[in-house]
């Protein structure tokens, strides 16, 4: 296996617009390691979240990448399936009080956690998701279920079987089918602090004439980038000038939607997304984390299809619902330059949607992978079969966290990727990425012939 | 105000594959009309259901498409928004105890009615919708009324409004903006027809050696069309090959998802869909009705869109699903040949689509509404701006009912439309439509430069 890896050089690419900002970040080493011949091989690419992240907790965000990361890996190794592997990958963010995932979930409106969550299997192009879910400690572990169930074929009286169900109904199908419950009332502290900040912003929110000011101390010029996920600029006094967003300030401990990609040893992909939605957000809504297209897609290569593709968003829910973003990446992504393709999505089909145009920020994150098999010459100068790995993330927001590794790896590399200074969080797109080469155990295929850029 | 009208001929076209058959039918009528400068235009498409409408009740479906239409119309002769007369259009429809949508819909396994419908906006591009909806009598004004609540901006402390809630917590939402809750226990009767019928199917079901012989039976080729849907085919004895479906047998009064386009007088679209679901499934189980890109889509002409566009779509919910079929006719309406786009899109991105690789048969049905503004000479020999109206559906269902009209007309036109003999539903396409051209009371805008086929 050749890893190509560490960070060597930042370029500014100057967009056609001017509220855009790119940052193309180029991942690449020449170092080459022996690969031992026969070992089962994959790749994993998680992420914590499009949002915030704190650097006071930065460690924190880092080792559950980290752990997630070892989970995918560890189940590939062992000949998992790619959804099994994501869905390991899944768990471990869910179960982390650092994510907004799972037990971790911030809580709606009445106190409660109510998770999204969904899985795309990219080999059988099946999908299960569940949406508004309560009461179980893993909601991707019932959208992997929904999958599986679903290739089972029909149900009795030829009833087609859900791949999308949501709340109580929901919750109902996970225990029947014998998924762990979690314990009530998990995470009542974090309702309790931000119902607080809700009923200060309300209270804000009625003084007209002090939001007045503030719009005119921001026409004025002086601005101050807003310290709790730098969407809006700010007043001196550290208020919001449009929304009076008070919400999660200093409190980055909850952020949006976490999920994975994977390719297994066959060159299979799968993505998930997992998501507890946002903060006090009234009780049933459903984000883009349960929705087919929005939250996670992953289709293996196939006679449209030169690479396989697997995407996971994270992010404004209803920014990324209306814009379909993972279902628009996977598709951009068929064209040559991946990085250019999906900067140009981030660019033209998220942040210049037309379906956004009335948004006064865009926010939203993705990490994408796309692989190929291919030659490529190793050290005793025969071809053998390769799996190419294309990965990248891309966010809008203040920041990303991801962690990434290879089923030869000893440890995960992971990273929390920033908007570079000056940029504005919703109108600037940060993008990087690397390219790894798998040395599958497998002989060449029927594929061997598909199209790939890093061999010609 | 032209309207072209009547069916004057039926065209069978080969298709490439030799399981699809595709029936065009071509809807030209040479009368002309003069109409009233001055007066409110707008049309509306409606369908009760893409899926099997027995003869007996064909009198019935037609009734509530008609009442549907005229409540369209008389919304836009009073000047509404395309919103507002598609949700008056859907309010018809799901009050009627013959379509599965509101107070008819399907039962699920407990017994409950659960409801799913969505609403999309072409102008501002806004969407409603609501899953596994109870308790309200009319799933299509929750929707509307989220779409509605939407384009106020942010609630208090920065939140998003949702677009779309489920289960409980949508009810309550429902019920806290002043929308009708309906009686419980409707329906009852229709539950317990299926559930004896899903209790005969799983005793039949656990009779393996009796489905050995069907199929045997089935590939000594004594074929028998399957007398529920025409989905699969039967044995003589009436029992289905394969999947041992009973459900809905002799039962066309628990048809699909029904739905509407509109055009206002301003050129504005709007698109709605309303359905209860599949007969007896999962608590919690949500449909195409309710997803973004799935159960309906709209979008106004633009930069990007020479015709502006309502779909709206019917049928198996998973199917519909996971080929987001209404956006993808909305994009492929966007080139020259309206008729030919829609039956490409049903062959191969429906029938034909990789989504649905595994499935024995892809059910689904859409209404379809293109328009754009153009030049058309009247009778006075001076040119007067027309919205040209272009209005399909297609289907591959054994039937679909669909009803249509314009501000202009006394009553609505209705038709079921039924696949050729010797068609398999689910392997073949039915294609109808026809024109209308509306004479607008208003002065032509900025986009009369528009490409319009009709007037080249």
């Amino acid at each position: 296996m050749i890893m190509e890896k560490g960070i060597s050089s930042i370029e500014v690419i100057p967009s056609k617009s001017s509220q855009v900002t790119a940052v193309k970040v180029l991942v690449k080493e020449p170092e080459t390691k022996q690969t031992q011949r026969g070992k089962r091989v994959g790749f994993v690419l998680v992420h914590a979240g499009a949002g915030y992240h704190s650097e006071s907790k930065a460690k924190e965000y880092k080792h559950v990448c980290k752990r997630a990361c070892q989970k995918a890996i560890e189940k590939l190794q062992a000949g998992a399936l790619a959804t099994d592997a994501v869905t390991a990958a899944l768990i471990e963010l869910e179960d982390s009080p650092f994510t907004n995932a799972g037990m971790g979930s911030n809580l709606n409106l009445l106190g409660e956690i109510e998770c999204d969550a969904s899985i795309m299997d990219g080999k059988s192009l099946n999908f299960g998701a569940v949406g508004a879910l309560s009461g179980i400690k893993n909601p991707v572990s019932v959208a992997n279920r929904l999958l599986c169930e679903g290739q089972k074929g029909k149900l009795s009286a030829g009833r087609i079987p859900p791949c999308f169900l949501v709340g109580e109904g929901a919750y109902r199908w996970a225990v029947d089918h014998g998924i762990p419950a979690c314990p009530p009332g998990f995470s009542l502290a974090a309702f309790k602090r931000n119902k607080r900040k809700l009923e200060l912003a309300e209270k804000v929110e009625t003084d007209l004439i002090q939001l007045k000011k503030r719009r005119q101390s921001y026409e004025k010029g002086s601005r101050v980038k807003c310290s709790a996920r730098g969407r809006l600029p700010k007043t001196k006094d550290g208020s919001c000038c449009f929304c009076l967003c008070v919400l999660q300030e200093n409190d980055s401990g909850t952020l949006d939607t976490v999920g994975a990609v994977v390719v297994d040893q066959e060159g299979n992909v799968a993505a998930a997304v997992s998501s507890g939605g946002l903060a006090l957000k009234h009780p049933g809504r459903v984000g883009q984390a349960a929705l087919y297209g929005c939250g996670c897609w992953a289709e293996n290569t196939g006679a449209r299809n030169p690479y396989s593709t697997a995407v996971s968003t994270s992010g404004c829910g209803e920014h990324l619902v209306r814009t379909i973003l993972a279902r628009e990446c996977s598709c951009a992504l068929q064209t040559e330059d991946a990085h250019q393709a999906l900067l140009e999505t981030m660019q033209n089909k998220f942040i210049g949607s037309p379906f956004l145009a009335n948004e006064d920020g865009v926010l939203g994150g993705v990490i994408v992978l796309r692989s190929c098999r291919c030659a490529a010459e190793s050290d005793s100068s025969q071809e053998k079969p390769t799996l190419l790995v294309e990965f990248l993330w891309s966010h809008t927001t203040e920041s990303m966290c991801v962690g990434y590794m290879s089923a030869q790896d000893g440890k995960a590399k992971t990273h929390i990727s920033r908007l570079p200074p000056g940029a504005v969080a919703g109108q600037s797109v940060a993008i990087e990425g690397g390219v790894c080469r798998l040395e599958s155990p497998e002989s060449r295929t029927a594929d061997s012939s598909l199209h790939c850029r890093e061999c010609e």
